[in-house]
């Protein structure tokens, strides 16, 4: 095994396309422990939950764990409060559905649940297209939690934040899931959290260009027809 | 006012000692508008959130506001832990009482928090003497979390953190407060959470030394009895 992959690792599994596809990556590069962790923030689209517990299993997580940061008292996002619609991808107002320092929220807990446990890798799995909406998806802004999470260690500690997809468009992420067989029929992104997928906000829409670019059909159902030929 | 304090700020209010003199100290420096923040963890020192929402209200804070965050899920405290005992100063085991990463998770709360009503000067109230304990009490903490609360803001932004008490005694910090004229009496420090408090777990010992130093008997009761003179 080479060096810069641990032997233990704590990976954040939403049961979305990345996370699950970080898990077979993981397992395909022999990290022997991985502990994988939910995070129930009262999310719209909850149904991800039982999706990730399910992949987990399936992947090799050596356990699996749900933490819950109630993020809908912090509210500002369609993604945790009812009252606020998920815009559609058309409308172009992704930033929208950012939920403040979620991302952080989440690594922290994490460490904090890695340090009684023993673990200080961390992985995590923004990919590209991720970063032009969303900040706290670049590899600077996962540089410096890292720095704070070692100064912040109950004792002298070294953690670390793997974000092995953060320069990898999502398209060569599912190229490479395709690979290593991953179920993306189990896996849920919706941001609406239908199933059938809405097919219309821009976590859908993401979705089902990766798999057109891979000149693939996504294995799940969608409420809207969707055409995938080549464009 | 002088540039570095800001018109408009958060604040981290405990109902401890430390946090309420802050909060004494940022209405003396003519800050206008002071949200507090309570953070509920699950602390068995839960009655300090009582002592917190009169305590902001007494001191001219704006509006208060507790946030949920259950640390109990992640444990290892006997803060967090019913099934632990708080240790005695005299046992010498005050970093048993670490609950991993708690200041960085209230922190980003309250940062998310902020980000939502447009403040982004957070006030938190370490203490030198915490230090030697608590790593995430040492400022490289906080300006390594301020990197990554700026870089993780949802859009671009300068997050600051202040700590005026980091490089500050508790001795001189309460000096500060009993010449404010903060109510001690109505602030909460034992760790068990009982009233009377202990006075035996580090909290009460750190307290009472305080209140020793400075030539005073501190207004609260104690479970057992206390040689008030200076050594």
């Amino acid at each position: 095994m080479s060096k810069e992959h641990p032997e233990k690792a704590l990976l954040l599994l939403s049961g979305g396309m990345d996370s699950t596809t970080l898990l077979w990556w993981m397992r395909a590069r022999d990290i022997e422990t991985i502990h994988t962790v939910g995070i129930d923030y009262g999310q719209r689209h909850r149904i991800e939950l039982e999706f990730s517990a399910v992949l987990s299993k399936q992947g090799g997580g050596t356990d699996h764990r749900v933490i819950e940061l109630d993020m809908t008292q912090i509210g500002g996002s369609p993604l945790t409060s009812d009252g606020l619609n998920v815009p559609t991808a058309a409308a172009g107002r992704q930033i929208d559905t950012v939920v403040p320092y979620r991302n952080m929220l989440f690594v922290t807990a994490a460490a904090a649940y890695g340090e009684t446990i023993g673990v200080s890798d961390l992985f995590i799995s923004p990919v590209k297209d991720d970063y032009s909406a969303y900040r706290d998806c670049r590899r600077a802004f996962y540089d410096a939690l890292e720095t704070a999470l070692s100064l912040g260690a109950t004792r002298e500690a070294q953690v670390r934040i793997h974000t092995p997809f953060v320069e990898c468009p999502k398209t060569e992420v599912i190229a490479e899931g395709l690979r290593l067989g991953v179920p993306y029929g189990q896996t849920h992104t919706c941001y609406n959290g239908t199933r059938p997928a809405c097919g219309r906000c821009d976590a859908c829409i993401e979705r089902i260009n990766a798999f057109i670019e891979n000149g693939q059909r996504d294995p799940i159902d969608y409420a809207v027809e969707v055409d995938w030929r080549m464009p």
